[in-house]
């Protein structure tokens, strides 16, 4: 029985963290956007309608910091940043594009 | 132009919804626990560890005025309230699964 809880609970702690981590306003759509090959800052900016320079900077530093996405660096005249998924990043595509699904299918367009 | 940029817009505000309905503290929980028949209020929050009665009654009503979750009375001594998800709440269903599945696999147990 206790073991039961214990493992309840790590379930539950698991599933809490994943939907706070992609349930922030903005991590889901700039994921959708890495995930469709836009790896430079100003492209995702551009294909996120409403995005702030400030807020993309934020979310990305936090997937970042939850190893969701790598920032690279390429010692070019003038440097270039590119972000790309890692593998744990790229295993979200297919929870996000169930949700979109769903989205589309039972939301309306301007709630 | 105008018109793609218009259906982006469109596309991003029922993604957006729908990250901030689902992604909310504790109801991708209690929609897990609704999806495995625990319909009742008391069965809900035994259900999920550390979910209080003020925030399980939040959430449900919330989830009531979202079209997610039917209310139903039934009229026995003493009362009994279901609760049971929507077609629109069942919908959710393999998104929950899908991020619960990659929680399991790409999240420590304790973060």
């Amino acid at each position: 029985m206790t073991d039961q809880n214990a493992s309840g609970e790590a379930y539950c702690a698991r599933f809490h963290h994943a939907i706070e981590l992609v349930g922030r306003r903005w991590t889901g759509a700039i994921l959708i956007a890495l995930g469709c090959e836009r790896d430079r800052y100003t492209e995702i900016r551009d294909t996120i309608p409403g995005l702030s320079d400030r807020m993309l900077c934020d979310r990305l530093r936090e997937l970042e910091a939850a190893g969701l996405v790598h920032r690279a660096v390429h010692p070019t005249t003038p440097v270039q940043v590119r972000y790309q998924l890692t593998p744990k990043g790229r295993a979200l595509g297919p929870v996000l594009d169930s949700l979109s699904r769903w989205a589309n299918d039972w939301l309306e367009a301007d709630p």
